[in-house]
C-alpha cells in the first residue's frame, strides 16, 4: 500500500515523549516523510530528530506550515495549549490521546482528527507497532481516509471510533494495563518483605495473563475472594494492618470480585 | 531420579478440585504410585479417580491405613476437618495450601508438611507442572527430604520454604494473580459498555505483562495515576459514578500508585 499524494508534504510531530517517538520510529520504517519534531524540551527533541534523521526546533513558531499533518503527542493537559499555539492555516491537526475529545480542536481548525495508539509506551522499549491497535477519527471524510491508510501503514488493526467510545477504551486500558501492573508492584512489595523473590511469581503472572486473554476474565477468576473464603481474607487483612492503603484496596477489589460473581450468576 | 524406597506404599490424595487434579495428574505422569482419591462428592472423586486410572471413596474411614503419604488438597477451611477425621497412625501426612500453617498439624499427627504449588489452576485447562514453583515444608529432616525429592520429579522449581514466608507469597500472588484478573474484568465490563471487544485490549495487556516481567513492575508503571493527570483522573472517575465500587477501587489505587512512585523517589 502506498500513501501517494496523502500526506505528501510531510508531518510534523508534536512531542518527544514516549507516544510521540514510538510513533515517528514506525512513520520512519514505513518511508513517511517526517519534517520536523517539536518539543519544549531541546534534549528530547534533539534525541527524537536525530534517531529519525530529520529537523526539530523548540519554537512553536518556527514549525514549518505547509505540512499536511500535525501529529500532537503531549500529555494530555499540554494538547489544547499546543492547539491555541499551533499557527495553521491548511493541513490537518490531530491528537494521539485517549481521554481527549475530538470537539478540543472545534472552533480552531477547520481539519482535525484523533489517532490514539493503545499502547504502554517506555521510551527505552522497542515496540512492534504493527500488533498495536490504533484507532482514527475525523471531521471530515477525507481526512478520515488519509488517516486510515497512514495507520495501515505502520499496524495491522486500524479501526474508526468515535471520541466517546475511545474515552470508554482508555478506562478499560487504565484497569487492564496501569492498574494491573500495580497489583504486581504491591506484590513484589510484599514478597520483598519475606526476602522471597518476585521470580517465582513470574510463572502465575504469566498463566493470569495466559488465560484471560484465551478465554475471558470473567471465567478465569480465581482465589479466596471468589471462594469468599473469610478465614483466608482476614488473614490476609491483618497481614496488611500496616499498609492501610494496601488493606483497603485488598477489601475492595475482593468485595467487588464476589460481586461480580454474584451478578454473573443471576 | 527415581523415588526409589521413598513413599514407596503410595500415596493418597484428599480433594478432587483444581489443585487434587493437576496435582494427581503430574504425579501419574511421573509414574507415581497414587492408591487412593478421597472426596465427599462421589462425582469429582470418581472422575479423577479414573483420570488416574486409580480407586476412590467418599468415606474418609475407608483411605487405606498404610499408604506413606497423605495430601490433602482442599478448600482452606475443610483442611482441619479432614486433619481431624483422618486416623492415621504411621505416615506423613501434608497439605497444599498458601495460606494454611504447617502448625495445624501438631499434636494431631507425628510427621506432618506442606507441598505448595503456586499456580492459578481451573480444572479443564492444562498445565505444564514442570514449570510451577513448588514449595516445601516439614517438621522433620526425612519427611523434608522425601517431599523435596517428590516435588522435583514433577517440578523445575521446589524450594524449602516457612509457613510464615508462604503466607507473604500466598498474599502476593493474591495481588499478582487474582487482583490483577479482576482489573482484567473490569476493563472487560466498561469495554463491553461502549460495544467494543475486549480483543483490542489483549495486545496492552500482553505487552504490560511482558515489561512487569523483563524488568520490574515498579519500572514498568506507566499511565495517568503515576503522572498524577487530574484531567483524566476526574473524567474517568465521572464515567464511573454509576458503579461506586469501580469508582472506590479507581480512587484507591490511582493515589496508591502515585504514593509509590513518591515512596521510591525519596
Amino acid at each position: 500500500m502506498s500513501l501517494g499524494k496523502t500526506f505528501q508534504n510531510g508531518i510534523v510531530i508534536l512531542g518527544a515523549g514516549n507516544v510521540a517517538t514510538h510513533l515517528s520510529l514506525a512513520l520512519k520504517k514505513s518511508n513517511i516523510n517526517i519534517r520536523t519534531i517539536y518539543s519544549k524540551t531541546a534534549q528530547s527533541a534533539k534525541s527524537l530528530a536525530s534517531k529519525i534523521d530529520t529537523n526539530f526546533t523548540t519554537t512553536i513558531d518556527d514549525i514549518p506550515k505547509d505540512a499536511d499533518l500535525y501529529i500532537i503527542a503531549v500529555k494530555d493537559e499540554v494538547i489544547i495549549d499546543i492547539i491555541r499555539k499551533l499557527q495553521i492555516k491548511n493541513g490537518a491537526v490531530v491528537h494521539t490521546a485517549g481521554s481527549v475529545s475530538m470537539n478540543l480542536f472545534q472552533d480552531i481548525y477547520s481539519t482535525y482528527g484523533v489517532l490514539y495508539p493503545l499502547q504502554t509506551f517506555s521510551v527505552s522499549e522497542d515496540v512492534d507497532f504493527s500488533e498495536i491497535p490504533i484507532f482514527i477519527e475525523a471531521n471530515d471524510q477525507k481526512l478520515e481516509n488519509d488517516l486510515l491508510v497512514l495507520a495501515k501503514k505502520i499496524s495491522n488493526s486500524v479501526k474508526v471510533m468515535s471520541s466517546e467510545k475511545r474515552t470508554f477504551l482508555h478506562l478499560a486500558a487504565v484497569f487492564a494495563c496501569n492498574f494491573s501492573n500495580h497489583m504486581y508492584s504491591i506484590a513484589s512489595e510484599i514478597i520483598d518483605q519475606a526476602d522471597v523473590s518476585f521470580d517465582v511469581l513470574k510463572p502465575l503472572i504469566k498463566e493470569t495473563t495466559r488465560k484471560a486473554i484465551a478465554g475471558n476474565p470473567l471465567d478465569a477468576q480465581t482465589g479466596p475472594a471468589l471462594r469468599n473464603d473469610q478465614y483466608v481474607i482476614q488473614k490476609h487483612i491483618e497481614m496488611l494492618n500496616d499498609n492501610e492503603d494496601y488493606e483497603k484496596i485488598y477489601r475492595f477489589v475482593s468485595d467487588s470480585i464476589f460481586k461480580l460473581k454474584q451478578k454473573k450468576e443471576k
